[in-house]
């Protein structure tokens, strides 16, 4: 039997890098994205099951009620989700399922499912997050501050996290996360296949 | 403020290759061991504060009732025993103290220091623990049936290590190893100082 893939939970303030590290830890093939469902409208270029499964509010609800959520919560109005099934099919396969969700969403997650590994990755300093945001180019001055506000707020949570993870540069950051699911790989109750085949042989 | 070290704990089965695991990680200088106090007379070959410290009887209990060690065992009438202070001073000073304990011993340091990391190596299989044994052609017969009784022992124990590391070859379980520690240091609670320096720079 195929010991199970790693359930990476990676968190991050807006600014902190998380989309291009996720997207350089699913290219080589070790790693896939877990898709989330959502009542909101889709925006002109998302697509369905690329970006998000889009369901209606009732479908959504009824899932909440069948337990198909590993988490969900509701931001404005709208209801955002990390449906179970998939992520559990894919775990099983042996493959590492990375969710890219918020803290809340995250401590969620570590109830049900308490194997779980969550990353939180962080900017080298609140000032160079300051320095992305504005380098972006594409929020005003309130919004950033919001951000930066809610970055600090998420940082006194981080402890509640397995791991740290500096993004000081993107593929140290991706190598470092990379080697923590490598030495989760090692926890005894991931190698139970190992240890069984250890006694067998008696 | 420099970050503390990791205090490593390796146990295994005797022909585990503990040995020579340990003296590799030692070799480059990022990680020192520990050495025991005990009250058996020294061998031949053996130097005070080499290989162990050499204490009286009155001594050592002292030492257990002013709260000196870490863990303490009795084997065949003698007492074995990890000295703190020096393990303490090392661990402050930011480097990595490596503990070669059984397995008892390594649960007592858990309770004590719930920071230290428990690596479990094992060899590849059963029949090739016996093979090494064998090997040495140093134990008789009885005694290494005995020690591989023991062994399939520990390893129902193993569930309790952080870590499980197969020693097919030295250099792979030394690397692996160094890489738990290195994933270790991830920590946040490893991190205070970095996450202290993130929040001071609003």
């Amino acid at each position: 039997m195929q010991d199970k893939g790693v359930l990476l939970i990676i968190s991050g303030p807006s600014g902190s890098g998380k989309g291009t590290v996720v997207e350089n830890l699913i290219k080589d093939g070790d790693y896939i994205l877990s898709i989330s469902a959502t009542t909101r409208n889709p925006r002109n270029y998302e697509k369905e099951g690329e970006h998000y499964y889009f369901k209606e509010k009732n479908e959504f609800v009824e899932m909440i009620e069948t337990g198909g959520f590993i988490e969900h919560a509701c931001f404005c109005d709208n209801y955002y989700g990390t449906p179970k099934k998939r992520v559990e099919e894919k775990l099983a396969e042996g493959m590492n399922v990375i969710l890219e969700i918020e803290v809340q969403g995250a401590l969620q997650v570590r109830e049900k499912m308490p194997d779980a590994v969550l990353v939180f990755l962080v900017p080298p300093s609140i000032k160079e997050l300051e320095n992305r945001l504005k380098g972006r180019n594409t929020e005003s001055a309130e919004v950033i501050e919001s951000r930066i506000k809610r970055a600090v707020e998420e940082i006194e949570l981080l402890r509640e996290y397995d791991y740290i993870v500096v993004n000081d540069e993107i593929d140290n950051a991706v190598s470092k996360i990379d080697t923590i699911v490598k030495t989760e790989k090692m926890r005894p109750f991931r190698n139970l296949e190992t240890i069984k085949k250890l006694k067998g042989e008696i």
